[in-house]
């Protein structure tokens, strides 16, 4: 049995608080919530990250996700959400099992994701553009 | 013409610097990045957000957030990234366009979404899953 956290949440052998489940996915609430009703979109198959991901299990996990948010926004009555998605322990993955987060947002809530705005540099511009395009 | 100035930069009505291009959506690099190479998947069409997103485009946002990251980690040399999408103006969104962020992350580098984490009390639990289970 694998020791990974999410796949044993995924998979039912750790019992949860499970909002939604199907073949491919388990939609747990996280308990460590940022907001009440945060949860998690976890495919029961492992996976560390997005680049991971088969895109049929990607597509269906964000598909999922509209649903999820849709729900949510009736259940708790929030006003909005984030859908979050870390890949990499640099990035603020702490468990490397592909998981999409899914955060009720309320008027007058705290800032969950935020960033001082930078300048777009030519340089940086440049590499960027060159380096797709290459 | 629209005034919406998404529909303006995905549609190449204002230019911008494109990382990608294909009929449904342009990769545009953000003007007020959070760190280098911080790019938007913006779809050509004018959806609000996730709510309104018809599911094949949702799904093809997702698998093209996949291919862009693995990108940007060739270009950039970043070790991780974050993929956020924020619904509602209480989430942070600002451009009421649908759009996904991609925001390489570096070693050491600020934390740009971070929340601290509460608790999951049985009244919550139970008032979410009796929802989703109604």
């Amino acid at each position: 049995m694998s020791d990974c956290i999410f796949c044993l949440l995924a998979n039912g052998n750790i019992p949860t608080a499970t909002l939604f489940e199907n073949d491919d996915f388990r939609v747990i609430l996280d308990a460590g919530p940022a907001t009440d009703g945060h949860c998690l979109i976890l495919p029961k198959a492992h996976y560390a990250n997005l680049l991971e991901m088969p895109d049929d299990l990607i597509a269906k996990a964000h598909v999922l996700a509209k649903q999820i948010g849709a729900k949510l926004m009736e259940v708790t009555g929030c006003d909005g959400f984030n859908v979050v998605q870390n890949n990499n322990e640099c990035a603020g993955q702490t468990v490397f099992h592909y998981h999409v987060h899914i955060i009720p947002r309320y008027e007058g809530g705290e800032a969950i994701v935020g960033w001082n705005p930078g300048t777009l540099s030519d340089d940086v511009k440049e590499k960027l553009v060159n380096g797709f395009n290459a």
